[in-house]
């Protein structure tokens, strides 16, 4: 049996839901997914600042979740915040949405597309390509200019500006797959694989899929070189339970 | 039950051996192994012309994986030859073994280093960095200097030399992990990561976890754009049987 | 007395002796022009399918080449099929079309724009401007989105559409040059150069002079490293010719 | 009269003097200094996990600098902790010390050395010199190997390593300048300046005149685009103080 | 009491004194500007061949500048030309204007337009990108179609073109900050910032503080390795007051 | 009969001796060398300060080889002095013999060295070699630390220091071909790569051949863009003569 904790790093509830539903669609039989956020924090992340802030409470839930014994962390935010700092915490994988979606997206077609909310997160998003090596695979960014609890709404408008978006990429960008840029979209991905007839990529389900995969390799974060656990240090104040 | 074809492109039946024990030792409890080779084509694989003819063996077996229902299908040499040509070929998804491991390497470590057989192997390495994205997470390449097949010759010098290329690796190289570049390398992988303490990736059983994980996403190959279908054409001679 | 290989990949007389035609007329005095194509394979090249099977077919021919004692190669394919392979085999040089034309157009402008066929052999250009080290050089990609043999049809819509996007690309890209896309564009190249007041480049012509400087310098193909010849190896089944 | 805010990420008083010491040895004749460090967090930065909770210190400084009425906020350690979510809070500039003595090694010499404290922590200064764009501007990076800490322990042990690391990489680097990788370093900059022939650059000081200079041209931070105030949300928990 | 000397490349006195203008607008206290241009050369520079002859003409006044004892150098042309050869020469900085342009815009933006004069001048800007690593930060290039000296003609008609293609730049980019790309444009920065609401950036001004901050530090350009004085060599002809 | 004018930029009687015959010797049938040099200007070329000085001299030839009906142009100095602006003024083709010999090496060989002078001048080959798109092709350069005029001094022990460091690079680099980096070593080309046994490239011969085929191909430099001719405008002083 094993348990992969999926970390929302907003504390919005409705799209803990939203994710864990996601991660749960896609599990292997032996996989049990345990879908978290911070108590507190930001209720969305739109750009640096909520990201820096979200990043500690991913910190603490990584601490938690080796604590109940996971196998491995997914950060469930398309900006992957405090990705390489939870790898240096955890000795298991610790995979981003982004990161997730991105490769996955590599493996099927030549080029992508991203569809994201706020045109502010676009910069994150062009950052993220260049760390992970996929600036020349992505052949367009779109934003719907709506913000990420929009998709928590109920009113389904946001998902309608989504599908809209994924249509008018895929007659305009040249790519043969197209990444959903926020953990909020996470279960429109199959609908619209199926009615766009390409794939659309979830990071959330694909992120499952990786950390299941290195568990089953038998890998964990490298603890050799930079990735090492943190050099042990007194933490103080408000971050001494990080200790 | 999931079907993945591992194609060794070249004839050497030994390798397909090794080849499909790593593959069958991580594969699900849903997945069965079908470990081939081409029947024609060089017996080993060192440079572009071998990946050249090896590439017809690889478009050969794909089209009998499709005919025989199989889920999705592995290039199992470390130049993936042939791979965007079997991805147009494939409706599943098609993973060769370096992009595996290379993919992999990035989720566990922020640097890597491969361990390869011949020097003049390694242009071909280095172009797959570029392609897939990952020439600025690779810090190093290591040639043995010996064949590929003295990897199938019993004497186990071949082996030594991996390993002791591994830890000259991991002294020199700052690296987190280290990417075997061959097929005929795949046992060694899980022994080294033992003894050295860091992830020594094998590409065949990476790229096992892929298919599965694109395969339980509902992802085949993107057939919108340029991986669609080839188009059809009357192919003559020698290759009628592709058509 | 200098003998020139022009190999058309495809199995396409027509195109054979377009391409033909346009080498022979800018050879030198003491050049000979040897057009040839594969006797089997696939009637023209629009993926990464149909280039690995004709790359066979110019593996084929260079062999073939060699013991007519040609002093150099051309692969007339705009992808440049199996150009390092070849570049093994022969000992002369081996100069592809689009590496040719790619090469002249930055002698004379600072950048150029394509203008090819389909749009799914985009990426095969986009590759091998990465791999020349021209992406900073292309400002942009066109297709006609009319497959190869439509320029062989002797309707001269494709050639009508050609010239529609060179004179397009000229006046949008703030490119100084243009590069045809396809070997049987070869002959269009000196009409539109005039009418268009811009260098306009086909691969062909500029690949023979290339190989004719190569040879007048002394120079054929490196043999040391990794394009020395194909290690010996005994090719089995439909390659036994090959050895 | 203008005040600038020299925000030492980590809680270590000792550094926050020597950096606040390097800052007014700069400083113009209307500026004044003023040198702060968070109350809580970490003692030193060594990691991203390190890097990720001085981030929230940096954060919080930057708003009681901006309650203070400073002109604009440094961020003095080298892996530039924070810096564009910092830049999101702030309307004035904010300058980290690694982009200040990179941008500025660039301006007197055509590449320059990084001399940095332990080795886990030049994957940090890698992905800057990505973001900033100075990958190819820098020819090596050094690391001492002695936590940052060391800095401070009075022996002087650190500081003759630096010195040592200076000398070889003048001698074998090729550089024509050193960037020191620590804000503990800060003060040997003048002194291996002189005894080295070459620019040895401090970040802090950079930084000073960085953003004296931006001020004094009426630049702040841009609040057109991706670093426009944060989205106003209620932050929770630990957090409600940054609102 | 520091001296800058501002040397406008081209013969243009009228922009020789726009040029001035704008520097001493900025210059602190203890700066003194000597705005200088060629007595002999191109009344303006809009091309290789005009930065050619310009070049002569910067490193005459570099000399000149040296041996009136100034502190630093600037080179006020978008194209920066000479910039490498007159750091050779020079023993202070020097700074051009693009390249002061380019690095104040990264440190206020994520990424920046820029604004210049003739559509044939695009090509030198780009080759500035790159040399100076800024390529990735650079959303657009613009050009108004106008020559240089439309902005000397008095009728404001150069300088409502420059406006309006801010605001759209503003409007369409995705950019945090403009760069204007000419000397000629320096006055009209500041009003520009304040109409637009973002930082709209003139190279001289912000060469200005570059050279001031760099003199404060204490550098001047490293004369170890590839900058340093030009080797001793009797110039000849026109050249020999250079020497 | 066709003219090519093959230009040294520097004063230098003896090289321009040198490159001439380097130049005649791989000549066509039908073309005819035109060694020149400046008349005033440097007598060697050895750092930016040099090169900025020679472009005046390039242009004063290139303007005179336009009066006496050459076809094209070289420019026979490693740094490719004044290229851009050659070509604004030229109306045939114009090499340089870095960039003839760059080209040339990526043709027969994956990845090759640069043997040059001085260490110094390692930085301007870098450049180039950023400009033509070769940065990943070339595998190290190598400086033999002896000034440009060594190679004129008639004691062999420059040539004998090429060589030496010839036979280096064959040994650790990895490179399938050499290229010399500097007008000087043109006569020892042939030589080296017979007893080395790979390409050893002199980009004056190299260059020959591009220009001769570039006018075969009927290609002059675009006048369509940003190479178009000068803006006319009254060039003064000591420029008058390059009205």
């Amino acid at each position: 049996m094993s348990l992969i904790q999926v970390i929302n790093p907003n504390t919005s509830l409705a799209m803990t839901e939203t994710i864990g539903a996601a991660a749960r669609a896609v599990a292997a039989p032996g996989t049990e997914i345990l879908a978290v956020c911070p108590s507190h924090g930001v209720p969305s992340i739109e750009g640096h600042f909520d990201e820096a802030i979200a990043a500690i409470g991913v910190l603490e839930q990584v601490k938690r979740g080796k604590e109940q014994g996971v196998s491995g962390h997914i950060i469930a935010c398309f900006g992957d915040p405090g990705l390489l700092a939870a790898r240096e915490l955890a000795s298991g994988p610790v995979i981003g949405i982004a990161e997730a979606a991105m490769h996955t997206a590599t493996l099927v077609a030549t080029r992508f597309s991203i569809v994201t909310t706020l045109p502010r997160t676009l910069v994150i998003a062009r950052h993220l390509l260049q760390q992970y090596g996929f600036t020349h695979h992505c052949a367009a960014l779109h934003a719907i200019d709506l913000p990420v609890l929009a998709l928590e709404d109920g009113s389904g408008v946001a998902q309608e500006k989504v599908r809209q978006r994924c249509i008018q990429a895929k007659r305009e960008d040249g790519s043969g797959a197209i990444v959903l840029g926020c953990g909020g979209m996470a279960t429109l991905a199959q609908d619209l694989t199926k009615e766009l007839g390409l794939p659309v990529i979830d990071g959330v389900s694909a992120a499952v899929k990786m950390v299941e995969s290195l568990v089953a390799l038998g890998f964990g974060t490298s603890k050799h070189g930079d990735l090492d656990y943190p050099l042990e240090k007194p933490l103080s104040g408000a971050f001494q339970h990080l200790n």
